[in-house]
């Protein structure tokens, strides 16, 4: 099948349960939102190394918030509850409660399956100066600071999400393939209950489980999807392929995760030398979900 | 003493021991290669709850760096060595392997303690493809990926450094005093051998070791800097201050955090409405650094 | 009247007649539409002495946009029809036809009175080789150009739509009343059809017409409005206020001016040391337009 | 020629003479510093239709500024004088004076061929409450505004620069140009004394004197140079060319452009897909300066 001259691929992206908690972080302007949020999801590009996965959802202006101050939505996830709980502690009580003239709120709602004290449990931090209040009809901990006050909402809501929601931009060259990308990650940015969790929303080096040469090794290069390596490995780089790049999404469900994919493959396919989109999957075997790249056409 | 009608308390910041690792991160533009430094500094406020604390340093454009593009100089920060290595791996495996078009070369140069083999380490995910090479004299590994290959050296160097070192900027309402610690935190970028590791460069929140109240807290707000609760605790917030926030500073050495200091206090008294300049210590019991505020001016 | 205690002054902002054009500027990613956008709009805060009024307006996600593509929407006024015109040939001719990856689409669609051959007119940048041709149903002109093709949409809309929506935000000090001033144009950036043309979006310096002791000048610093000057002249500041900034919107109907002064003043009021709203006015003399500030609550 | 295996081309970049301003603005933060600095290059990509060329020279920070804030130093530029000197009033009149917490000092010290009285005329703003002082042992003048003060110095000084320096990135495909051409931009941000006034620093479109067809028209597409019209033209685009950008660039002096062209090119040809560097003149019949590419390897 083909978009504007761009060859998809007749096959799925793979993916897997995992743990969502999604919360507003507030600030005084646009900047001290943005500020704490980037600090809150760095180091969240995937579990395998990095504590949680982590991004930003979206922006909300002042006119939509509970506090009436412009804010971004964060998404933290992990495969295990305990491990989500415990980075939202530690990623809101270091990286937001630090920040400059922020609060949060939770933003999962009705879609919540579960609770988490995240709130309730910071609110200690206030020694007893802390006070409950209500903030547009949230229940809220108001725990007082050197710069003022910092208020969270007792409960953050959670749930069961996908994680690997993911394609591949593949192009005549590497540049093109990540202006692809760019573009991809652009407009995923604008769809609700998505993050893209790598450097920029882009996976540069893709990787295949454990090793053929050292067996200490979990994972490794995927040999047969570099470019650099097209004269000593018998690859699966389609002809005309130089350049690579993927997007991986975790989403709150599969229609979020699925829709994030439709709208990112809408816009790389517009850029000049994107040639082919592409999925990554485990035939079926791992992953809960199957969302295939004709169905997002 | 004053400067600029601003009063310099007669007090010290109290900086301990760290290590400190400070490498290069280069991108095909600045653009990139500041993607992939934030991705890697993030969640890195404090060791208290952070796994590290990290910073950028400063950007070197591409006519200084040894493969002739823009980058970004970062520092990961750690009590322990062990620690700090296995955070190198992490955010290094993590955050800039998997970001477009990046290569990692040591800033530390003869200024290092100690070197580790943290590339030499991260090279066996090439699974065996990767290469031994040279830029610009350095030896590096050359590691396949998806988008191309990525570059990195084969040592990183690490030194103790100092942790710690810190001002507050004190002002007559919370805007003043916020504004006057944004433009500390510019003065500081150009430093360097330093990072402000809290979100935005500024703590929001003071805190003092243990509670009065909770037991099971190791460290709650300090409510006699909190003016909120001016009313209710007889603080220790001068006359007239209504706004207070603080910077913390980690460096490669003493004379590195002293300078941040220099230049931070210099550019927040020229903010209006800021009124005070303060340090914190622990009395000197803890720390084995002193830097008293008069000697900055 | 008072919102969150902050008090809210009986009167209104003056509104002047103008001709509004509003087009979108699209790019391969959301980087290259706002440089283009970001250099169409400079140079452009007030018709006293800049050739036209412009700023942006809001962004389009891919999703929205005739090409698939990210895009920022910008507006740019003037009182005579004539020049209006002229300035749209000159910015986009020189700033967007010159800058890399965008294309011009209008955005004023059924709104507009009137409609202006830009694109035609432009098209014989194309010496001949240009084309005519169809996006979502919209005439282009694709004219060939060393970096591909510049698409540009054969007309764009203009209406006569209100300048010189106002209001003042002011404060305890200036910090205050410039982080009340921020907020309001992070406010602002979400309501369609209007722009804050200054720099930032926010007024430093308020005028008066003419001059006391200087009589060839057209336009001098309104003294009764500067704090600095309180020991000197009689002013009419109010008690305890010593900063000033001023939100100055320009929109395509009242209605649209309205409205983002309403957003602009909600947010305004949540910033700490913010203590009162005030909006200029000639006594109703001058404009067409009455905006009363206690009708926006 | 080659450079990293791309292709310089044995020709040169023809100069012409300009009047060059560069001034410095500083802001309370940097941000700040950065609006006012956007506001007051914008619309000035070429003097075909715009009323000037300007653009960001480079960023101060506040340790060597005689205000001891952050500051951006910006170029306006003009081939006559007294245009220049009507467009720094007007520039620095509506897009510095009325932006937040600026003033502005001359950047072009002993290096002046001539001081124009900038400041002097623009303090009658002032309205006579305006004040001569010093800063830095500097003259400027101080002049109340509603947010506080603003502060000019007497004269900004000017000097015959040199216009038209620049360069071509051409690349295998559009893509790859495009990348090459923003590093180079990258590189080009820290050589003192120059601008590259295109939006983002870019060149998207060329253009050749006059027209084939439309005899009314001053300058139209360069046809030869069109990738998308290589089926009708017999161009001049060598072999394998897909995309082309050009790079701009606006000096004080012919050393400054020509250093800025030398980092630019060896920022562009270290991105993949890069093929070849080209420069554009006019056989030297037109301009005052020749620049050869090979010189500057």
């Amino acid at each position: 099948m083909q978009i504007d001259g761009v060859e998809i691929e007749d096959t799925f992206a793979e993916g897997f349960d995992i743990y969502v908690s999604k919360f507003l972080i507030t600030g005084a302007t646009e900047k001290f939102a943005r500020i704490a949020a980037d600090e809150t999801v760095g180091f969240g590009s995937s579990v395998i190394m990095c504590p949680a996965e982590a991004g930003i959802d979206r922006y909300l202006p002042p006119t939509v918030t509970p506090d009436g101050r412009p804010g971004y939505v964060v998404m933290v996830c992990h495969p295990k509850k305990d491990d989500l709980e415990h980075q939202l502690l530690e990623r809101i009580g270091q990286c937001v409660l630090t920040a400059p003239t922020t609060a949060v709120f939770d933003d999962m709602g009705a879609e919540a399956d579960e609770k988490l004290k995240i709130g309730f449990k910071l609110k200690y931090f206030g020694d007893g100066y802390e006070k409950e209040g209500t903030v547009a009809g949230r229940t809220v901990y108001k725990i007082p600071i050197m710069s003022g006050e910092f208020v969270i909402e007792g409960e953050l809501g959670i749930k069961r999400g996908v994680a690997g929601g993911n394609f591949f931009v593949m192009a005549e060259n590497q540049t093109a393939a990540l202006v692809g990308a760019e573009v991809a990650v652009d407009a995923i940015k604008d769809v609700e209950g998505t993050i893209t969790p790598f450097p920029g929303g882009i996976v540069a080096s893709g990787s295949k489980v454990g090793s053929n040469k050292y067996k200490f090794m979990a994972a490794t290069t995927n040999e047969k999807f570099c470019p650099s390596l097209c004269d000593e490995v018998e690859g699966d780089i389609p002809e005309g392929i130089k350049g690579i790049y993927e997007i991986v999404i975790d989403g709150v469900s599969e229609a979020a995760v699925k829709k994030a994919m439709k709208v990112g493959v809408a816009a790389a396919v517009k850029v000049p030398g994107v040639k082919r989109i592409y999925a990554g999957n485990y035939g079926g075997t791992l992953g809960a979900y199957q969302i295939w790249l004709k169905d997002l056409i």
